[in-house]
């Protein structure tokens, strides 16, 4: 294992200092937790908190600010953070107008979210985002897993939030954003857990893993290492076949890298998926291609498709003060 | 090799035409050349014109915009591109007010930049950026080599050019920056170039590389993996010695991953390099952290100190409208 680390029991600790430091006009700690709260909290208006285990940077830390999060919490490596770090995250940033818990649908997160939900003195709804249509159920998961698609529940549920909407509206909206997104990848190779010190599986050298997890979970099917042309017509098709978009009708795009593919490799990819979308006469409003939502050091890539209406739209677009995502 | 590519001729074509349509907001390219424009082109301003060999995005095409670079010229990987393309940028944005060339410090650019320079109907000066303090020489430079603090000088010269500054003052301020950055890095790995499909060099299994080149070039020495406290300890004395900042003085700090390295790594790094300021009570004003100039796929990381001033501060915090540099 080759990391540059420290001691593997402090290295969640050690990087929210390190984002803290790096990020004080935006982020801040809070007391005795892995929770990172947008630095000018503002109770007035309903909050959102995501998170999840660590190794997905910037996701979700890199998200906190404003018209997005208001906190994140961390777990250990992949793993859920405990309720306890939840409710410490309702506690610090809580608002009388409603809390917004945005959960990827994976068991350890749902329960520890929800139960933290549950316990709090705030109005509390919740979304659990499940836009990874590789498989209907997987390794951690009952139903879809939640993944990069997981920043546009963020980004437009925040601007809903941020524009003082109630929290009945705040839900809807990521609700109606989650039934519009899908997501769909492929991994050239694993990543290593620290704790760990070994990868998680193993792939041959002309061999890529179609619909794999964020956490190295198995995906859909292997094959050999195709062309990114190829390869992207493949996700294309499934990612179309389930959002099916009409003429006209308007998406938006992420190219998610999952750490180590190059945003030249990234940008080759985006330029086909416009390329297929266009044939088709959807608009594509906007594109996001870098690392957004990762798996440590692993190379592949993910593409999330979205589609727009009037009221998801401009929220997308609207202002966003973060440390991954400025608008 | 493990790329997620198609011709491999064609990359670099493909790369550009995927960044336009991905961000056609701000870029565009000009007809028959490897050069990406800012989209709005404002000849009533001095203008900056960068580039170099592909392979280490997102420089330097993701800093073309407002406040930042009018145009960045891309060779082939690893590879300076032609005079004849840089030719071509600056007859597309050329300004009678002048052409700033930022050119990192490698023999092929330095030739064909400077050729074009001289070959140019505008006024045209050069800063030769050299913020790599590994070596007094390398493999493909005379002098020191320019690396990741190169994107200072594009924020802050081209935040200077955005004023409507003269040619000599963008000039000025550009070398000011130049003497004022140090850069050193490390390398876990090598990264493979596409046209040759090997790796350009081999680590151990615990080995680094202290003071890598962004092309794999040799550095000081190889030496054990140790941890990232005591790796960034190293690096942080020599940018010290070379810096030789006082109490009180400010700088910028950039964390520059060079491709594979996740961000929990650099900010890791992120968090002892603040320390280490902090104890001297050296202000740090800005920090950066994340993959600005990259080695493809090598996992690693670079540290670069600038030293501000009155002028180069607010420079800095400018406002900026580019693909990988939003402020």
């Amino acid at each position: 294992m080759k990391k540059i680390i420290n001691n593997v029991e402090y290295i969640v600790d050690e990087m929210l200092n390190g984002i803290v430091v790096s990020h004080s006009d935006l982020v801040q700690r809070v007391a005795d937790s892995t929770v990172l709260a947008r630095k000018n909290i503002n109770k007035n208006k309903v909050v959102l908190i995501s998170g999840g285990g660590s190794g997905h940077e910037p996701s979700h830390g890199g998200f906190v600010g404003e018209g997005m999060l208001d906190a994140a919490v961390a777990g250990e490596v992949f793993s859920s953070p405990g309720a306890d770090q939840v409710a410490k995250a309702i506690e610090a940033i809580g608002s009388d107008k409603g809390v917004l818990l945005v959960i990827k649908n994976y068991t350890g997160d749902v329960l520890n979210f929800e139960m933290a939900g549950e316990m709090s003195d705030y109005p509390c709804e919740s979304i659990i985002v499940n836009d990874d249509i590789a498989l209907e159920n997987s390794t951690y998961t009952v139903g879809q897993r939640g993944v990069a698609g997981t920043i546009y529940i963020h980004k437009i549920a925040g601007a809903k939030a941020e524009s003082g909407a109630s929290l009945s509206d705040v839900r809807a909206v990521a609700h109606k954003v989650n039934d519009n997104l899908c997501s769909l990848g492929m991994s050239l190779g694993p990543c290593i857990v620290p704790a760990s010190g070994t990868a998680s599986f193993e792939l041959k050298d002309n061999e890529i893993e179609m619909g794999l997890g964020i956490h190295g979970e198995p995906g859909i099917h292997r094959e050999e290492l195709k062309t990114a042309d190829e390869h992207t017509i493949y996700i294309m098709d499934k990612l179309l076949a389930h959002a099916k978009p009409q003429a006209k009708d308007k998406v938006a795009l992420l190219i998610n890298g999952l750490g180590a593919t190059p945003l030249m490799e990234l940008y080759i990819i985006a330029r086909k998926a416009h390329e297929i979308l266009g044939n088709k006469n959807v608009v594509v409003v906007d594109t996001m291609v870098g690392n957004y939502m990762t798996s440590m050091e692993m190379p592949g890539f993910s593409i999330s498709l979205l589609k727009l209406d009037n009221e998801t739209e401009p929220l997308l677009m609207a202002k966003a003060n973060t440390i991954a995502w400025k608008r």
